[in-house]
């Protein structure tokens, strides 16, 4: 049944059938999130092609982050985009690093400032501020851009790397490595 | 010399003496615009290739709309990209016109929803509220989306469109025409 | 059962039983077309991949244009496509509007001469000569280019844009918008 | 000085001084070219970016082909691009071959019928009529499709491609590799 | 069912079933090949998304290439990929044509040499000694390259090319034609 | 003058002066590595368009990548490149991690054995041998893929990234980040 095929591995609309609803989600970006349960204070809104089936194959997605006071959105890739933010409210220090060599390019963020982040490179956002929230908008050049959050995937994957490979790249012990691996690697993408 | 080398027509950046500025805009996205000034009552703030010259080759674009009571972002295209909105304040009544056959899909926004517009079609944002103004960000995939507003493009061009072809295809006669080429077309970009 | 499968909407062929007759279309571009049926006296014949299912993903069509005397391809955009066109009869007076700012660029062509109309920008192709037809042979780099006449897209679609979005964006009353939404607005595409 | 900044080795148009006449050539496509003059009696005319610059990155171009009576445009790829033809006059006897396994698929085409010749594949065109000529239009889906004449490129290269290495492959013996090598390998596009 | 549905003619993995087998593969790539059966002396084993479903749509596959004394691998095409190659044992006469002129370059290759044949153009690699095979590692910039060995396509495609086409085009008798397809064409690729 | 200008950062070859040596390099790439001079016991020799200045745009490289006993290529990325590797010689343990969720696919690879990394996820590749070095051949689908090694970008940068950041992402305390900092932090891409 021709409902069921997929292009990207999301169903493919058909044409004749296709309404408004399939470009429109009512996503409630202008809400806060709840950024106490996250580790790191932060809480990612992905409005991508798994939100909005009409974005297949058309190369972009919009994001909400929340960040709580001293939060961060922690070293990260997207490895199908590059993400463009602008700041809502609060203050943002924000860095990504370049390949060959390791160069990092970081800037302070107010209220209305803009901020690129190219394709596959590792970034983060971090709200410097001890008492207030910061809120951005993101957005994505991909309908489905992939998020890397670099701690958990070299040390939260399931299951995990070897400890032997981990410890050689990180020059630090097997213990350490272990203890790391033993930590509960949340996703503060929800 | 090698620092006015352009690629798509914009200066390339030498990877030696590129830095954080290169990919940062204190655009002032959080600051109203002035709807005042236009007949349409709407003003978009785009950040693109030509505000940030690190987005070269990037394939994304932000933008603030702000809308005037009953203002309006009139029917538009945008001939390189994809739009995905979301509204920051107010109501947006949005909508956008398919090709073969010419099927309206409309919706009603309001504040935190997200809406997609596909690349080239012909697309709008209107405010029906008497009174309060809106406002809404949007993401265009493309460092460089352009914007055809349809109606300066059909009648505002410099020199103007022969009446003879545009009478035929308005289905008007040509003292319309006329008329309407004499109207002042503003753009709402500022 | 894999023979509905698609991609791109098209069905996909399977290439084991694929064959000529999947490259090839009957399409008697020899053949004048009536143009007396179409209100702005033109008939455009398009060769996609909607008729030869052997063009999926192969990026690109053929056209034949009919003009009658006056007759006019009006003003109207590829959302996908660039489009290269030469004369085979007749003369055309042809334009396109660049975008930001609206500048119009025209020719007259006659037969033989060959003019291209860039992915995304409105133009249009007009028959100047009183008594005689013209015909043109048009490429589009796509194999489903789309198109968008504007008139028809703006006041001729299902279910009809807000008179209040059009009256605003063309700068006349509701009661002028209501009378250009009555007409009848046909697709000289056949 | 900027003017001289290429973008695929082509000067790239600086959209300040750009005009219609970028877009343009009096190529005179309607006119019939000598076919007398070529061993495989036919001519290709290509208007590609090196004869209209403003095609520059647009990703299409236009050809004329006229056949003598039993003239071909002998078996040839195109690295860059399809092509999509239709016969003007005349009649056609087309073909191309698939890779893995080498299956041809060919057509004998009449005045108005359409063919496509899918990329980088082995094509070709012949005219079996002894007395008429035949004339084609075809598009190609890039501004610099290349052609590639298959018996030019493996016998008439400069310098000569080593006779051992096309003895075994063509499994003749080197003397008559030798005397295709001497043979006069013309190009017929003009 | 899902688990038919192909893109690009291959099917598509499920990303909830997909494991590393998906991506890997007992190749053999270090044990020699039979290059005795092959009259052009020469051995093509080709690592794509046929034998590795997960490579679909990454665009990259490999090979080995085993050359007996004095074998080749004849004059061909990839269709859709341009190819890097580095000797691992013996050396290499190789060579490609450009398009537009014919121009020959060719380059002899000693163990550990890298040389580049760009998408689409003819190209050959000979094994110039007499006693010793050699053996090189290829990759190609497609999931899926396709190949054309020039000689095959021409006189051994199945059914034959017309040999009016091919006498005309290689500048021979008929017969010779006829002798020519009358040969074994067979495929170094295994 | 025309010889500076660039594509994609690199000099755009003039088609008039190019030459075979412009798409070959003698690479050594048989020669085996040092790899003692690296803390993680791998070397890695990658032929890319700043190595071969023909490979500009043609979207492919070439690599050696040696490994000690118990060495490593540590966990890395290619923000532009998939990667399709074959083992010359020894063994290898390889893995990626899938993006959402961190799913860590691995293999261990014998001689011949080939396996691909999906663009921009990060993986590693272990020589499990307590004695003998290991050889690969990597191929990446980019003529200047980029690579990101994790533990270097993250606590080798330069400037390094605030530890305030690193100590919440990686749920370690300050100290422990200000100590990983401080050492070495070699590429071992030579």
């Amino acid at each position: 049944m021709s409902t069921t095929v997929k292009v990207n591995g999301f169903v493919c609309q058909d044409p004749m059938v296709v309404n408004a609803d399939d470009f429109f989600k009512a996503a409630e970006l202008d809400k806060p999130r709840d950024t106490m349960a996250s580790k790191v204070g932060s809480n990612v809104t992905l409005i991508n092609v798994m939100k909005i089936p009409g974005l297949n194959t058309l190369g972009i997605s919009l994001a909400r982050i929340d960040y709580a006071p001293l939060g961060e959105n922690p070293p990260h890739t997207h490895p199908r985009a590059t993400e463009i933010l602008t700041v809502l409210e609060g203050k943002l220090y924000v860095g990504f690093v370049t390949s060959n060599p390791n160069q990092l390019f970081t800037k302070e963020l107010n209220k209305g400032d803009v901020f690129v982040f190219p394709e596959g490179l590792i970034h983060f956002q971090f709200n410097p501020d001890y008492h207030k929230p910061a809120v951005a908008i993101a957005a994505l050049s991909s309908q489905n851009p992939g998020v890397i959050t670099i701690a958990n995937a070299v040390f939260g994957s399931k299951p995990p790397i070897s400890d032997d490979v981990l410890a050689k790249a990180f020059q630090v012990e097997k213990g350490t490595i272990d203890w790391l691996q033993a930590q509960f690697w949340e996703n503060n993408h929800y």
